[in-house]
């Protein structure tokens, strides 16, 4: 099987149901359809084995975090994922590897209605790229410099759940219904699309945590030259962090990336109708801190004092 | 230096002329607008070291070729390059090595007036994932599948001078000029962008020779559900390659790739219109076989003869 069949049969197959693509996958380049009124969100990320992912793991999971991981990025800017390429560089051609991934590819693609519009695949070590296509109506797409003093800082989940999945990997005196919860969160995190038409309506700036609480919210800072304070005991710590590592759970909770849950900011005159409307929807976020004129991190503890905040987070080079 | 100020100093600081890019490095996501009237072109290339580029050339010159390679679809699909995200994985921060890398983006970048929006920077083997954007005019994108029989089918340069680089790269007895020249045609193709005009106006079906002509064509035939022949001797080669591959000439036109030229097929009732127009350009083209009812790729030899053409060209997995 050459690299043309691989396509056809693993790939092209995936059906959509978009009218917005003219054509897809067969050709040099696909072509698209933008309605009046919207504009184009594009991201791209990268997942490299012994990375972003164990080459045990399952393909399936694989591709399926590959996917939400690039989802998570049009959630944040409050927008709808409609496309998807995929470059795909394997060491060998395994074909049942393949028809698990592929499987992982159509079931997370199908349930956001995102087409498979392209990609390429060579042979090297195992890494993937996915550029997603999102669209927002003109103007609302959210971005990370809009922050202003006197916001309130909101995350949409909690938090730390996939970090402690990390740590735990190879941990033997973990309860097994916990392991797998734990393992749920790391390999099919949920991007959190269901929020996008509040927070384009309500919110300021937005953020998804894929590096950690501080280090994302250190990026809404910077963008925004704005300053914030967290309010560490209103900080969302996923409840098995407190059963495992009870001692240092906030740090989880703080620099532990991988969650893909929103980090956002609203005006206090708009605060009251985001929770509400999230509140109709049967979702729920919580206010975590403050967007203040002083720049740099800080967080205020239980006893009431303000310390500074020390920005940890997932970095590649350092 | 972290993964952050990696991006801010080598990629944030690609300056581009573009009014069309709300926002673009520096959010999750970029925000684009498309005119109306227009159509959406997206294509995808991966570049891995060893594979597509040695890793001792310069990263000046590997930009450029991921760059060019990725600007050929579009020119494929008759469409103007646009946007442009870079996936770029690392095996370490050589800063040297990314200095003459973005020199090379921003000169490419520049030349065809394309904005870096976005991408993703990580750690692993060297490798990079480029996904393009370009724009057509609504309903005038070429496609492979529209080639219809009684077309002429057309090249747009000369063929096997990248190939010949290859086959030549450790080869002591090549005149150095030589050498240079055919390095050039390897290290920079010049996708074919200036035939779009005529082309989306003009043509039927169109591809890029990436794989080589007889692979390329091939995907046409496939796709438009045809047959072809080709002229042997009306295959322009590159010249040097009678000079020193005199016996096989004809096999690096036909199985060579990497040229980056253009394969397209003409309605007779178009062809004058078309070739005049180039020629007032001052472009040229070269007509090489028919498009024929009977499936499969055919050869005329000099002699007359007709004989199938075996389909030779690049596979990643075979």
């Amino acid at each position: 099987m050459d690299e043309f069949s691989l396509i056809n049969r693993f790939f092209k197959s995936i059906p959509h149901q978009r009218k917005d693509v003219v054509f897809g996958i067969g050709d040099d380049a696909a072509c698209l359809e933008i309605p009046d009124g919207m504009q184009l969100l594009v991201s791209c990320d990268t997942l490299v084995e012994n990375v972003h992912f164990l080459g045990e793991w399952d393909a399936y999971d694989i591709a399926c975090k590959a996917v939400m991981v690039n989802v998570s990025d049009i959630a944040a800017m409050g927008g709808t994922p409609c496309w998807l390429t995929l470059a795909l560089t394997l060491p060998e051609l395994n074909q049942q590897w393949l028809q698990r991934f592929s499987q992982g590819l159509h079931d997370s693609l199908s349930h956001y209605n995102i087409a498979l519009i392209g990609g390429d695949t060579t042979r090297g070590p195992l890494s993937m790229t996915l550029t997603i296509h999102g669209m927002a109506p003109k103007g609302t797409a959210l971005r990370r410099s809009a922050a202003v003093p006197g916001d309130k800082i909101y995350v949409s989940g909690e938090l730390g759940g996939a970090a402690l999945a990390v740590a735990n990997l190879t941990r033997q005196d973990i309860d097994e219904h916990d392991r797998a919860r734990l393992m749920q969160k790391l390999l099919h995190p949920v991007p959190r699309i269901d929020l996008g038409p509040y927070l384009r309506t309500y919110a300021n700036a937005a953020i998804d945590i894929s590096d950690g609480l501080s280090a994302d919210l250190n990026h809404i800072c910077e963008e925004s030259q704005v300053g914030a304070c967290l309010f560490l005991q209103n900080i969302p710590v996923h409840p098995l962090i407190k059963k495992y590592h009870g001692d240092n759970a906030l740090d989880f909770a703080l620099s532990g990336g991988d969650d893909y849950e929103l980090c956002f900011t609203v005006a206090p005159q708009h605060e009251e109708q985001l929770l509400m409307s999230i509140k109709q929807q049967g979702l729920s976020c919580y206010p975590i801190g403050m967007i203040e004129k002083q720049l740099g991190l800080r967080a205020k503890r239980i006893d009431g004092d303000i310390v500074p905040l020390e920005v940890l987070g997932y970095r590649h080079f350092s």
